[in-house]
């Protein structure tokens, strides 16, 4: 993959979802990640550092360095922050209706209250909600349905996270961006690699395998499997809900 | 259409489902409306009372009438119903953050937070949300993406409005629920067809002329050429996000 091709080819997609749907603002959910780091600058590319709008939403949760990593990334974009903590739309459900909650259950509504800030902020600023999805995350179903995955269109969601990582260097994101441990930040001390079970490059050499046809990666065969067993776990997640069809 | 082999055809779909996913209980959002009554009473029909959970998600907005009517649907299929208020997940929100929201953010927020109360509950009782859209408000767009609309499968998704009442009267529902104004409910004095400014008997016989080819109606061009925009302005919500092919 040509990466400097490729960043122009994902700015002109953006360019044209914008022209296309009359839009001229886009709005981000800034975590302090490198996804939506690189979103946030491909957006600027395309469409200009006026009308990308970011938010951070951070919960107590959130780990100490995701909110000064988004300002970081907003500081280098030269775009404004805005934040909005959920803490009181995590609390207030789970105090009253579920104490003894699971930090997944807690984790996926924490996803899915993010998403209606963001929807409802971009409704206040006639906005459209970009997509930080990477391919990795995507095929294995590591996501919360209607929550961090809603957006109006994914730019980067057919890039595996080790492109991620080498497209965010060609576009001169800040180191500290790139190096830290890929997590979702919905609990602390998680991180995506040991919640997986794998790493970013092993998984994405398997899912090049079994998704694309490239050359059976030098992993174990249960390794393989469970990849696969992923994929097709979280197929519902990649769909409209089915539907019956007329007779 | 014949109603009655149509129940069949739908309770082995929800049938199927279930044991497709290997889940065998169904959670529904019981609203007071009809839609969500019938797709009740089809679910006890497919699965049997003991599987099926109900939640009635009342705001103070919500006419007094719909937690009645919701009990009543529940008495009548004698499923025990729950009640989760949502003022205070969506007040918290709009007096910090947005206190002169429109009508239309704050139903759209109060339809999101419906759905991520109905798929935390799922997750607790190991459950699937089961979906109450119909095809006559899917095709104009009247729902609120990843809100109402978020369920894992739809089984009236394809009835358009005027055949969800003759079901509904096939299936026995109480006169009640089959004669009550449909509204979605998210405030007061809101109508369906005062707001979209059709009737469902006139929209119905559009949208088969326009969807499936069925003779042209007896309807002014003007709101032939209205549905027909309605329908392509809400595409976007039919569809999972688009995202670039990988080269």
């Amino acid at each position: 993959m040509n990466y400097r091709k490729e960043i122009e080819r994902i700015v002109a997609f953006i360019q044209n979802y914008c022209a296309n749907t009359k839009f001229t603002n886009l709005l981000i959910g800034l975590s302090g990640g490198i996804d939506s780091a690189l979103v946030a600058a491909l957006a600027v590319q395309a469409i200009g550092k006026k009308c990308v709008i970011a938010y951070n939403l951070p919960h107590r949760n959130s780990h100490p360095e995701s909110a000064a990593d988004a300002l970081l990334m907003a500081n280098h974009l030269d775009i404004p922050l805005q934040t909005i903590k959920i803490d009181d739309l995590v609390e207030k459900y789970f105090e009253h209706y579920a104490p003894d909650a699971s930090s997944l259950r807690k984790g996926n509504w924490m996803a899915r209250i993010r998403m209606n800030i963001l929807y409802d902020q971009a409704a206040k600023h006639n906005a459209l909600v970009i997509g930080t999805s990477n391919r990795s995350e995507y095929l294995v179903g590591y996501f919360t349905q209607f929550g961090d995955s809603a957006c109006a269109f994914e730019p980067i969601a057919h890039l595996y996270k080790t492109e991620v990582w080498e497209i965010a260097r060609e576009i001169g994101l800040p180191d500290k961006i790139i190096q830290k441990t890929p997590t979702a930040d919905l609990w602390a001390g998680q991180s995506d690699e040991t919640e997986m079970g794998i790493t970013y490059p092993v998984l994405d050499s398997i899912l090049k395998y079994l998704t694309e046809g490239l050359p059976k990666p030098d992993a174990e065969e249960k390794t393989i499997a469970k990849v696969k067993q992923m994929i097709e776990k979280s197929n519902f997640k990649r769909q409209m809900p089915p539907c019956l069809e007329r007779i």
